[in-house]
C-alpha cells in the first residue's frame, strides 16, 4: 500500500493493521516513545510511525536519515492534530539504511546547494511539490488538448532548419571535434556528417505542426526546446519544454478562446489534485500563489490592441508614473510595462493584440493597416508574458514578402510555401514556455528549480 | 462544426442543415449532380457532399483537389450504404483553393514518395490513421500511469553522461566547427563551449530516472533518445520517443506484471477510439491486425527463463527445425530464435527472465547464480522483443564489480552510487521504443511512417 493510497481512505483503514514502505525523513527517539517520519513521494504526506519497544529497537535506533524501511502497524485516525492520522508501529524493517554523511538533513537547505544534489533534492517538501505539480500540469495539457479532439505530434528534435530568427541554436555532429574535414574550398565536409548536412536542434516545432494542422485541422505539439543563448538569468534554460497548438479555419479571436481555456482547465486539474502541495508552496515560496490561482481561473481576461497598451502606458507617465524604458508605437514592451498594465491597471490578465509588424516573427499574419500583425501576448499578474500566439500568414505572396523583409528565403522553406498553395487556409496557434507555467502555478522564481536537471550556460551536470 | 463531432452525432443531425469545413480530397462532377468527398482530420471520415446546381457552380467545377471548402447543407441519414451519411449541399465556398501540381492525387502513392512529402503525406488515409494512433497511444500511456499514480518526470536531452554503452551518440556543440580551437596538449577546448564541456543527446533516460524513483516511488519518463548508429534498416531511426518507468520497492515479478497492465490499457484504448483507422490499416495494410490486437490483450502472458528458452530452441532443433543462427546458453537471441518462441511454441506474448549477464547491461541486478541477471524481454508474435525491463542493482559492491566489468567507472557515477547509499532499496524498470508500439499497433513495417519527420542515417529534411 502506498501513502498516496492511505491518503485517500484514511478512514476507512481505521485501526486496521497496514503496511507502507518508504523514506525516513526524520526520527526523534526518547525513552518512552519514538517518532518515525516517512514518506514515499505518491502522497505530499509524510506519514508518521509512532513506536516504542520494538525487537530491533538498536538496530532502529542507529538508522539514517534517508534509510528506506517498511512500517507495519495500526493506523490512528487523529483528532485536533496537524495530522489526520498516524500509524503505531508494531514492526520497523529496514530494508535499506542511508548514512551520516546524507546531504539532505531534516534542516533548511539553500535552494543553491540542492541544486547540486539534483539527484537527491526530491526528497525535500519543496521540489517534491514542484514536480509533483509539474507532472501534474504535462498532464492536465495532454487530457484538456485529447478531449476537445486536438491530435498531438511530435515534431522533431533534430532540424535541418535554420534558426527562423528565433535566436541562437545548438548545432549536432558525429564529426570528431579535434579532425574536422574540410572541402577544397575551406568550408566544413558534410559529408563525413551522419546527416550529410549541418543540423541543429531544434527552438520550436510550429512551422511543421501548421503542416499537420492543416491535415487534422486541431494539433498541438508538446516537447523538448533549445536556445543557445548565453543568458546567465533566473528565467533562461538551454533546454526547456514548449506546448504549441496549431488550430486549421481559425482566427486570432479562436486561439485566444482556446489558450484562455487551456489556462483554466489545467491551473482548475491542479487546484484539484495537488492541494497540499500548494498550501505548502502558499506557506513557504509565494504568500499569494493560491489566491492568485483562483483569481485567475475566475477572472475577467481582457483584451486591448497594442496601441491601446502605449496609450495607456503613455497617459500614465502623464500621470507622473515613472518607467526606466521608453514608450513609443513600435516598442517592444519591457516587464515594468507589462506588469502596469497587469498588476496597476486592470489587475487582470490581458491579450494584448495586433503588435507592430516590425517587433513580430516572419509568419504572422499582415493586418489591413499594413502596419500591424495578428499576434498576440498573454500577460498574466505578477509573471508578465505567459503565452504568445499569432494568426499565421496564409498569403503567400504577403509572406514571401514577409520572409524577404526578414532576410529569409523562400526556397529554403519550399514545402512552407506549399502549405499556402495547397488548400492553404487560415490558421492561428500559440506557444506557452511550459517552465513558465510551472513557475506561474508553484511560485517558484529561479528557471532551475521547475527543471529536473536544469541545463544553463557552462552547467550540463548528469 | 467539426467532422468528428457529426460522426459521433449524426442521427441527431437528420434532415436538419450542418455546416463543415475541410480539404477535398475527391470530386466528381456530372451533368446533374457532383459529389465532393470532404475530410477535415479531426475524424477518420471523409464525407460526401452532393450538389447539382449551385450560384458558383463554374467556379466550383474548377476547384482543385487539396483545396479547404466550407459545405452548407442538409444532413441526410443513409441506408443500405458504406457512409452513414452525407450532405445534400445547398452551398459551397471555397475557402482556399489548391493546385493542378498538388502531390497527393486520389489515386495510390508508393511510400517513398509519400516520404518525400512528409509535410503532407498526413493528408492520405493511411497516414491519418497513423499518426491519430500515435497520438491516442501516447495519450492512453500517460493516461494510465497517472491514474496509477505515477510522476511524469522530463529527463533532459543534452546530458553530460558518457553513452552508458546503449550505442553511439550525437555530439552537441555551439563551437565553430570550422574552426575548432585546441589547447595546448591538443585536445580539443571546450571551455569555449557552451556547457564548457563535451556533451551529447541521451541515449536513455533511465539512470536519472532512477534518482526521481527513489523519492517519488513510481515514476516514468518519456520523450526523444538519440542513436547515432550507422544502421540504415526498417526499424532504425537517429531520433526515436522511449517510454521508461521505473519503480522503487519493486522487484521483476512487479514490473513484468506493470508492463502487462499497460501494455493491455493502451491496446484497448486505441481498440475503442480508433476502429475507424485499425479497420481501414487492417483492410489494405495488415490483415491480420485487429485480431492481433485482440489476441494480445486478452492473451496469456508466459513466463519463461532465459534457460528454458535455449532448452526449446534446442529440442526444436532436435526435432529438425533450422535456424540461421547458433543456439547455445550466453548467445543474444536471434528475431528468429524470438519468433519461435511466440509464434511457433506458445502463440502468446512471452515474458523471457533472467539473462546470462554478459549480454545485459552493467545495472541489471546479479542474480544468486552469479551468472545470470534479474532482466526480462517481452516478445511479442508478429514483432519480436517490444519491451525491455529489468531489476537495478541496489549493492553498491556488486554493482561496482559490475561496472567494472563493463569498463564504466564509478566514480564518474558518483551521484548514480549515491543513491544506493542513502536508502537505496531495490527498484526495477523497463523501457519500450514508442515507435516499435506504433508499428505493432498500426501494422506498419517501416519506422519511417510512424514518425511525423523522420531522422535516418543521410537524412534529415524539414
Amino acid at each position: 500500500m502506498n501513502i498516496k493510497q492511505l491518503e485517500k481512505d484514511y478512514k476507512s483503514f481505521e485501526n486496521k493493521e497496514v503496511t507502507i514502505k518508504g523514506w525516513a525523513r526524520n526520527h526523534r527517539t526518547g525513552k518512552n516513545i519514538s517518532f518515525l517520519m516517512i514518506n514515499d513521494g505518491t502522497s505530499f504526506l509524510t506519514v508518521q510511525a509512532v513506536y516504542k519497544d520494538l525487537e530491533n529497537k538498536e538496530e532502529i535506533n542507529k538508522l539514517h536519515i534517508g534509510a528506506a524501511v517498511e512500517v507495519k502497524g495500526i493506523l490512528k485516525v487523529l483528532e485536533n492534530s496537524k495530522q489526520s492520522f498516524e500509524i503505531a508501529a508494531t514492526s520497523i524493517n529496514i530494508l535499506a539504511d542511508s548514512s551520516e554523511d546524507y546531504p539532505i538533513q531534516p534542516k533548511k537547505h539553500t535552494r543553491e546547494f540542492l541544486r547540486e544534489n539534483a539527484h537527491l533534492r526530491v526528497r525535500t517538501n519543496t521540489f517534491n511539490a514542484v514536480f509533483k505539480i509539474r507532472s501534474e500540469l504535462s498532464y492536465a495539457l495532454h487530457k484538456f488538448f485529447n478531449e476537445n479532439d486536438f491530435l498531438y505530434v511530435h515534431t522533431p528534435i533534430i532540424t535541418g532548419a535554420d534558426a527562423e530568427g528565433a535566436g541562437e541554436m545548438f548545432q549536432v555532429t558525429t564529426l570528431e571535434l579535434d579532425d574536422v574535414k574540410k572541402k577544397e574550398d575551406g568550408e566544413v565536409d558534410f559529408s563525413k556528417d551522419f546527416f550529410n548536412q549541418s543540423v541543429n536542434l531544434t527552438v520550436s516545432g510550429q512551422l511543421l505542426a501548421e503542416s499537420y494542422a492543416l491535415a487534422f485541422s486541431n494539433v498541438y505539439t508538446f516537447g523538448p526546446t533549445f536556445r543557445a543563448e548565453n543568458s546567465n538569468t533566473t528565467r533562461h534554460a538551454a533546454e526547456f519544454w514548449m506546448l504549441e497548438p496549431e488550430v486549421a479555419f481559425a482566427e486570432l479571436e479562436d486561439i485566444i478562446s482556446l489558450s484562455k481555456n487551456m489556462l483554466i482547465s489545467a491551473i482548475r486539474h491542479v487546484l484539484d489534485k495537488c492541494p497540499l502541495e500548494l498550501e505548502f508552496l502558499n506557506s513557504l515560496v509565494d504568500y499569494d500563489l493560491v489566491k492568485r490561482l483562483e483569481d485567475l481561473v475566475n477572472a475577467n481576461f481582457k483584451e486591448i490592441d497594442y496601441k491601446e497598451a502605449i496609450d495607456i502606458l503613455n497617459e500614465a507617465i502623464e500621470g507622473g508614473h515613472k518607467f526606466e524604458n521608453e514608450v513609443f508605437f513600435g516598442v517592444d514592451l519591457a516587464t515594468e510595462h507589462e506588469r502596469y498594465l497587469t498588476d496597476v491597471k486592470f489587475n487582470a490578465p490581458v491579450y494584448v493584440k495586433n503588435y507592430p509588424k516590425e517587433i513580430k516573427a516572419f509568419y504572422m499574419r499582415l493586418n489591413d493597416d499594413q502596419k500591424t500583425v495578428a499576434a498576440t501576448d498573454l500577460l498574466v499578474p505578477g509573471i508578465g508574458e505567459l503565452i504568445g500566439g499569432s494568426q499565421r500568414e496564409e498569403r503567400i505572396d504577403i509572406l514571401t514578402k514577409l520572409m524577404e523583409a526578414h532576410d529569409l528565403s523562400p526556397e529554403e522553406y519550399d514545402w512552407y510555401m506549399q502549405l499556402r498553395k495547397f488548400g492553404g487556409v487560415k490558421h492561428s496557434g500559440f506557444g506557452i514556455g511550459f517552465e513558465r507555467l510551472v513557475m506561474y502555478v508553484t511560485g517558484i522564481e529561479n528557471i532551475r528549480d521547475v527543471i529536473p536537471f536544469p541545463r544553463t550556460v557552462r552547467n550540463c551536470k548528469y
